[in-house]
């Protein structure tokens, strides 16, 4: 059995390589006290903790994917702010029965993702714990501040684009825990639902495409499409008004309806990291082209007016009781950084 | 009670204290997908994670203290690399136990500590989790990556200097722990060592200092003088000698020696938070002075020599039985960034 120590030095030598893959803006990585690198003009920074028993349980997912989802839950942040992928920072607590086996494993997804979409594992390190956590720092770079997309500046008139179809992770989930409802599903389809939930994606590339495009306002959906949607329209001081019937749903999930709510895994499920964006109507097509180049399905679910709050309508005008939708009508919290 | 979101909400406000003094580099703090910042030509970035039961007992730390400790560990790196103040980021992991006061009471000591060495809380975050954590990220600026003074410059012909005397920390830990020990010392030193493990302080402004006067290489003493001092030597591919007879001691440590030996509280002894570094001998006086005006009592302690590894010397010359030491003579092991 390796002492701390040593645990240590072998998670920073699994991350190391991602690290050495990476940025050419590190000018020095992992074992020093601090990282150094060379930022660009303005940085954005994310941070994202995942644990045990909270926000995944050790029995569906394995350490790779645990690694691999605390570093995309990460990047997704910087996906919605449209920042180009720079350094990640691993702060991994070890529950004491964990073997050194799990923690290579769990080093090898944050590193898989992290090279994946081009950032650099700068900097980890691993603590004891009583409960296996996973905390992670992004830092993503631009030429300048208003190169970012925030969550403030969709305005009256813009339309509301999703990145690609919703509530699959959600379903995932369902289907881990509930087996038997697979039945009713093509094997394929609930193998993929299975798969967004086990291996999710950062829409980083997506992001950077809609900033282009001129987005005004991007938020990504983790907490489900209503509390997501509202949070964009609470911090632009506009109304974010959602077409259901426009909401892309992906597929299988009306298979299940006997069993789950769909508008609850679209509307309230979260992890879907799929971006929500804010466009001026002119730059709608060239963001649309974008999107589908990298292979995703965009849909126009809705548009923005002057007003405040979210609303959502069914076909008929009227605002259906959805699931997931009550309880953030008047959201005034603030969200994460 | 509250729920999730509006704990999340409380922290951050109160964190936002001081974020809101804060770094004039800060565009955009906590409340969007991530913080915006216009960082200098060059960055250091350090992750510190505490954990209760394992870095901290919640029996012995007040909540303000668990927050003003878990930043003091993160901005030490910092101030090992002569960074200047810069951002900090917290994730917390909040037990289920745990109040919304002592909640606010660990935000306000995070903030504390950061505003006290002028750096901003650009994030935060609050996650549940069986076991209180805190995950801190801290960023510092500099114009170039070779203003930073990492560990691996010491060469032959350096002198070693401490910024304070040593052990105070680890003595405090064994105050509280045992309090009938303190009997043996006056009350005002008993005092002063449970403050010295309490209330540590990150030596930011004595990093920059050092910095300044031409350190070659640095380190903070968090594991003891011993293990960082050899992680320095390692580093720098070059041998360290300390003079054991040179080495200052805190205040009451001696009195303690029928009951805890004095070199394992020096030299194994954690959370000094004081500074290690090497410096060119012709800048020693420039660097002693400007740490007196800082309030601190900087010691010479040994040399940088051709060769490799640690040695400790008494003053007849001889490798004294060290505790703390033996168990590092060795190292290979890289270090946190």
């Amino acid at each position: 059995v390796r002492g701390e120590f040593e645990l240590i030095d072998l998670f920073r030598e699994r991350i190391a390589v991602a690290g050495a893959a990476g940025s050419p803006r590190l000018a020095l990585a992992s074992g020093d006290d601090a990282a150094v690198s060379v930022p660009g003009g303005a940085t954005a920074t994310s941070v994202d903790a995942i644990v045990d028993g909270v926000h995944f349980r050790r029995q569906t997912f394995t350490p790779e994917q645990i690694g691999a989802k605390a570093m995309v839950a990460a990047l997704s942040d910087l996906a919605a702010m449209g920042a180009g992928p720079g350094e990640a920072y691993v702060q991994l607590g070890l529950a004491p029965e964990m073997t050194e086996s799990e923690l290579t494993a769990m080093a090898d997804g944050l590193a898989r993702v992290a090279s994946g979409e081009g950032a650099a594992v700068a900097g980890g390190d691993v603590v004891r714990s009583p409960v296996l956590f996973l905390a992670v720092t992004v830092v993503g770079h631009a030429d300048m501040p208003t190169d970012f997309v925030t969550r403030a500046g969709a305005e009256p008139g813009d339309v509301m684009l999703v990145t690609d179809p919703l509530g699959g992770a959600a379903a995932g989930l369902v289907l881990l825990e509930r087996p038997e409802l697979a039945a009713a599903l093509p094997g394929e389809i609930a193998g993929d639902l299975r798969h967004r939930q086990l291996e999710p994606t950062a829409r980083i590339s997506a992001g950077q495409a809609l900033a282009r495009a001129g987005a005004h306002a991007m938020i990504d959906i983790s907490d489900g499409l209503a509390g997501d949607a509202a949070h964009l329209a609470d911090a632009s001081g506009a109304r974010v008004v959602i077409d259901a019937a426009a909401v892309p749903v992906a597929p299988g999930i009306s298979e299940l309806r006997a069993h789950v709510d769909p508008d609850r895994l679209v509307y309230g499920g979260g992890e879907d990291y799929e971006l929500l964006a804010a466009l001026p109507r002119g730059r709608l097509e060239e963001a649309q082209a974008s999107l589908r180049e990298r292979g995703l399905d965009p849909a126009v679910i809705g548009r923005v007016e002057a007003g405040e709050g979210l609303v959502i309508r069914d076909a008929t005008g009227r605002e259906p009781a959805v699931q997931g939708f009550d309880q953030v009508r008047s959201p005034t919290r603030g969200e994460q950084s």
